[in-house]
């Protein structure tokens, strides 16, 4: 008899968009005249960069041709005309020895984040931040490492670290022992950074633990401040305790195209059950090889494009575009006296919902009121309640119109 | 303290093709002047078909305008056009009643058939042929379903059903219990082909064992024989008790594209430990949601351009051309007194060695004496010794001087 993965069962259902989608039709029907305009989903609206298109043109008709078709990405680890760009534009140009072996190309920094966890045995402890990008936490779900979801929305044998206005939304490192912790900067939901000091504190507490950082920085061609480390690896000592996620999809616009990496480096290691200790790069690769076949060669191509000089400038301009309404929205709301966080070195602005209001009150009153969609906070985790998640990445002229409605509620 | 999946410690190292590859390479240098043909990996030599090209062009300009700009696919599950010419062109039309919602893109049968198996308790037996493409047995490793590799490179708790030339290459239900059966036909890499007949039987025994069959079915396009079955949906009642796994990759040169898709049918259930029947449709949904952002629009639309009338025939013509290669391997070898299978109705011809040497030996016979490339078949288990894998996706003018080459051999 073939029996179910038991874990499956304890995932709640998705609640949060289908909730969101389910509010914004009955509201449409009964309002048929209401042009909504979303802030809600974190999905990209500009096309993709023109350089992009033109490698992409020619990636395809390479594949047309019998002479420089590709098959097979041999491996399934990514082409290294891809791997060695980055390895020199997203890591070298910052000071940091990341080499191409140490980068495996995928489909999506979601699908890594995810399948990373298989690497783990399934009795090391998980913490992630809470309010938190789902996915962390559902992957665990799915492989057995909690237990039944509790109280306020939190599973069992989690642990979940609070990210408020009183830690500026960066948790510090925990008393307790974690062995796998997922870390967001720049965030998603709030829009927090970490700084190099607070980065240094998790790479001592992994070091000491000898735990493993997750570090997704999926938003980092965000950061505006300098002294805002892109990587995990520009701090001393981390490539021994962290693994970095990147992804093309905020960064050059790909939420349609699926590109994306992580780096494994060289020196990082687990522990086996008898003390061994055991590199973390060849699990990867093995995994890889043995569960995945790699992207396609034409979105390889497309993203290589993006390191050209040219590359460089047009995706720049995009995210200056996305970076113009975060601007805009953060300025906006102050003046309209509501207080927001993020938003200045992430495309995610974490606004504070009136007192008195919940996530879901709030949302309420900007979709009946303001015909607006923003994410209730609460669907990120407890600590997100009383706060919604706005996004930058509409097209300027909704931004513009979307802030004007708000600004007639007041 | 993170600690390792103990189950990855447990994979061999991935001996076969790295083996090839260095006797290939020590062979080259000694022999500089060695024009070596592979007939080893199945990859595909032909570029894509014109519509193929077309369609991807003209989705790369949409991607390129702000106003046909397509960010995330919705849900990760593929594009309703996509899913839809797929129900109506490889289901629909041979009489089965897959529907949309019962078929699930993704960017590989490899990635499909790797992770199909989370959605079942660790605690299912699994059942392989001998021999077997090794996705299907390495996944289960990594999830903890098996012991260690014991003797003969099998592993601990799989079941191994040989496929030998007594059963045609087509094992007979197993007298023991298993609750997961992996089969592939047209089969890699025997090339053999399962009758209705002896379909009927396996879902029988799924039936009455509450198993589920994981049917592999990325080769159907080269089915010639109208007798033979295309879908495992064409036996009664197979949507109750199996998934099916498709591809673009052989049927329409999609090695370097990366596009499959998996049936789930929503009749299909197991059980959980407390006997209530669970519905897999949603599970692999949910975990598609969870673990996986969908696959690039441009080749959704790539792969949905094979299903029109001028598409069909494009990519016919390219099976055409493969299978003229295996004819002309199959009757060429004849002739020299070599006994071979498959290559009727699938790329692969699974030749048996001459008396008195193994896998190794023809193999290394082959590279030395002709400079071909072919695939032990021990590599693909203990049944493949005596056996070499030969494809038949070569250039045709390199097909037939490897097949001269064979012919001065004798």
């Amino acid at each position: 008899m073939a029996t179910v993965n038991e874990n499956f069962l304890k995932l709640k259902e998705g609640y949060l968009f289908p909730e969101i989608g389910k509010r914004r039709s009955a509201f449409q029907r009964s309002h048929p005249e209401a042009r909504i305009i979303s802030m809600g989903i974190g999905d990209v609206t500009q096309p993709l960069a023109p350089v992009v298109i033109e490698a992409m043109h020619k990636a395809v008709d390479e594949m047309g041709e019998k002479e420089t078709f590709h098959g097979y990405d041999d491996g399934g680890i990514g082409y290294p005309f891809l791997r060695e760009a980055i390895s020199a534009n997203d890591y070298r140009s910052r000071g940091v020895d990341i080499a191409a072996d140490e980068i495996f190309i995928s489909d999506g920094a979601k699908s890594d984040t995810a399948n990373s966890q298989e690497l783990f045995g399934l009795d090391n402890i998980v913490a992630v931040t809470d309010p938190v990008y789902p996915v962390y936490v559902d992957s665990n779900v799915m492989a057995g490492r909690t237990g039944l979801m509790a109280a306020q929305g939190m599973y069992e044998k989690i642990i979940y670290m609070s990210a408020t206005v009183d830690n500026d939304f960066v948790p510090q490192p925990l008393k307790e022992r974690a062995d796998i912790i997922y870390l967001c900067f720049p965030n998603n939901p709030t829009g927090a950074v970490a700084t190099s000091e607070q980065l240094e504190k998790w790479v001592e507490y992994a070091k000491n633990n000898r735990s493993v950082l997750l570090f997704d920085a999926a938003y980092e061609a965000y950061i505006r401040d300098p002294l805002i480390p892109h990587s995990i690896y520009e701090i001393p000592g981390a490539k021994e305790v962290a693994i970095e996620f990147r992804s093309f999809s905020k960064t050059a616009g790909f939420t349609g195209v699926r590109c994306a990496f992580t780096v494994v480096p060289k020196e990082l290691r687990v522990y086996s059950k008898i003390g061994q200790r055991v590199a973390l790069n060849p699990l990867w690769s093995r995994r890889l090889c043995t569960k995945f076949n790699g992207v396609s060669y034409i979105t390889q191509a497309g993203a290589a494009a993006t390191y050209t000089s040219e590359g460089k400038k047009q995706i720049r301009d995009v995210i200056e575009l996305y970076m113009n309404n975060a601007r805009l929205i953060r300025e906006t709301l102050a003046k309209l006296g509501y207080k927001t966080y993020g938003g200045v070195n992430a495309p995610y602005i974490w606004l504070k919902v009136p007192d008195g209001l919940g996530s879901w009150e709030f949302f309420d009153l900007l979709l009946t009121r303001a015909h607006l969609i923003a994410t209730p906070g609460i669907g990120f985790g407890p600590s997100g309640e009383g706060y919604v998640r706005l996004t930058a990445f509409g097209e300027p002229e909704k931004v513009q119109e979307a802030l004007e409605r708000i600004s007639r509620l007041a």
